[in-house]
């Protein structure tokens, strides 16, 4: 894997356009390509209202990116907002792709993502993840090739992965997984190398990694029902609570990468012992396997069929992990004033009964006093925005940023 | 009031440049006031090196800064990195200037900077502020009135006003300030009417506002000790406890202007109730109320005497208001992931005693494993950087970002 360009790891800079001749011609190709993929389908002239560049300058970029492969004409003529009807242009469904993978402590998921944002491959494998880094990134990357040769028949290319990891995760490296017992592990170097052992051909491919709560929300972000708002928490329950912070459109980070730890908030100072050495982490009382102990749970599943069936100890479960849930939220609330918070993973089927105590705290402790029960501020995520699709988003937004980088 | 240009609250964006001509000068206009402020002295060779534009275009905006008042040459010459030795520039001591206002419970405090940033004059007035609110703000204005007769008496004209608040600000009203006892007050209006009517020069002066606790993070931001980091916590220890959230050199302000209410993590769920409404609050164990009652002190001053005289009942105090900031902090940290944390009001003077707690409970948990007790994450605020310096420092940025409109 050495030699590949790095994707960009934050959504913050815009591509500031280069000073040269050359460098003014790939920024607005990717004006171009952007403004075709916001879309959806649009045509020249609306292209050229929307980016304020001239009809034949619009033209002639349209041509480079129909040539490599990244827009597709349709036979169709389209009238649009601005200008004449004109022939409709998409994003291209074959070619440019982002493979997007997540590894977790119980699966392996891994999605491939067209220029459109359609998920058109997915792959998601059971296993027991708490192994050595090496076996659990070799593992992955054999899902991966298995969904990178389905590609190449379904005419598809991916110039670039992303691998959504649950821990903290630092230039390429996850610092420390707890859930996982992972420390200090190259992930993406020792992820490329068994991938490209097992597809040549994928040697060319940038890997990219983050943790998986910021990759969730920033599905949430690029592929979430319209009308999310722009600045939001984002909670992801699973093994453990990950969380991420979205402030204008774009991932809060912090100094070193590590911010949005809304899992290890202290909800109860005396409280039990958690794995990342404090005591009384929202984790301990709302993670998955908290929950589910306190209900005497099987799974998610078994959990609210019987919190539906009115089981009194599920229910217990629920609101206690939903005013826990509450707490840590007031704190992240009255520090950052986000406009929603949203909850993941295994939080939106479980919202009848997480709900009511969630927005009771809030109500009672957030000091705006925006946050009365039934606002809508607090949201479950949009089905279909998975960490493997934000990682795929990541991805995307690299070819989106400099599709010239990204041609064969 | 009425007419008068509203400053930017905010400094996140950046003056574009205007297309048009004239546009283009106002903004070239702002770059190398800047480049002179920020250097404190420099020539106009350094200048132009720096900003990249040539001698003569630096020499011709120099001239209208100077002929303006924003500038002055001081005789001697000066050899600078760049360029052949010239005459030194530096922002004008007279002339255009800011004017601080910080209304706490206890105190009036005004302050007025001019360009180079020095407090010219400060007027520090204690006062019960517990009251109705036309009345705060009119005798506020009153210390304000002397202060501007005093600054005509030295030849400095403000372009500008801004009013620190203890309590959540937003478009010129408090929204609520618990400890002061008000409720959509619009104190912009209430202030700008009460010096206009002392003062009918003062009719012209823009008002703006904000959270003191933001002031106070910016004037450590503008006029801190040099290598305070660029993304940093900052709490203030005042009546209530303040905080604020610098990003990358910039106020996160939140969706709606509410964001760093640190004093209002919960560090105990079911502690005691606060005027916020919640329970538990930071600020019911380590504001100033709370930490000598608990000391059995009569004020900051005598409670560091009682501390240093090693009187159990005080260290025991200060050791629990230590443990509940840290604690609060550790989320906040986990959250956000700051370089540091930067403790002002009337912590810098209680350090010794409230640190170890701090540095204990933030090592214990925080995720990152980044705060061992001594790596100097933990400060104090640099002295002479409090609110009213910070409102100060709004004002100041404005005139900085658009010199022309500050010209009377």
């Amino acid at each position: 894997m050495k030699g590949t360009t790095r994707l960009s790891l934050t959504m913050n800079q815009p591509t500031e356009p280069k000073a040269d001749k050359s460098g003014v011609r790939r920024h607005n190709l990717s004006l171009v390509l952007r403004t075709v993929h916001d879309a959806g389908e649009t045509t020249r002239a609306a292209v050229a209202a929307r980016v304020g560049l001239t009809r034949p300058a619009v033209s002639s970029l349209v041509e480079q990116l129909l040539d490599l492969g990244f827009l597709v004409e349709s036979g169709k003529t389209f009238s649009g907002q601005a200008g004449r009807p004109g022939t409709v242009l998409k994003p291209a469904g074959t070619g440019p792709a982002a493979l997007g993978v997540e590894i977790n402590v119980a699966y392996v998921s891994v999605c491939l993502v067209d220029l459109t944002g359609t998920d058109r491959i997915r792959r998601t494998v059971r296993l027991d993840n708490r192994a050595a880094a090496p076996d659990v990134l070799a593992r992955a990357a054999a899902v991966a090739a298995e969904a990178l040769a389905e590609a190449e028949a379904l005419g598809l290319g991916p110039s670039g992965a992303a691998l959504a990891l649950p821990g903290l995760v630092s230039d390429g490296t996850v610092r420390q997984a707890p859930n996982l017992g992972w420390h200090d592990t190259p992930a993406e170097r020792l992820f490329g190398d068994a991938l490209a052992a097992l597809r040549p051909a994928a040697r060319r491919l940038a890997v990219a990694s983050d943790n998986e709560a910021n990759m969730a929300a920033l599905a949430e972000l690029r592929f979430g029902t319209p009308g999310t708002p722009r600045t939001f928490l984002h909670l992801t329950g699973e093994t453990g609570v990950g969380g991420a912070v979205v402030v204008h459109g774009e991932l809060l980070r912090g100094a070193h990468g590590f911010a949005g730890e809304i899992g290890h908030l202290v909800v109860d100072a005396e409280g039990p012992r958690c794995r990342c050495g404090s005591r009384g982490c929202l984790e301990q009382y709302a993670g998955q396997a908290a929950l589910l102990r306190a209900a005497d749970a099987a799974d998610v599943d078994d959990l609210a069929a019987r919190a539906g069936r009115g089981e009194p100890r599920a229910l217990a479960a629920l609101a206690e992990a939903g005013r826990m849930l509450g707490r840590a939220l007031s704190g992240a609330v009255n520090l950052l004033d986000p406009e929603a918070v949203v909850l993941g993973g295994i939080y939106p089927r479980l919202m009848p009964w997480l709900a009511p105590a969630v927005t009771g705290e809030l109500a009672e402790r957030v000091v705006s006093g925006l946050w009365p029960a039934d606002a809508g501020r607090l949201r479950a995520a949009s089905p279909a925005t998975d960490a493997a699709r934000g990682a795929a988003a990541l991805v995307l937004h690299d070819i989106l940023a400099d599709p010239l980088s990204h041609t064969r």
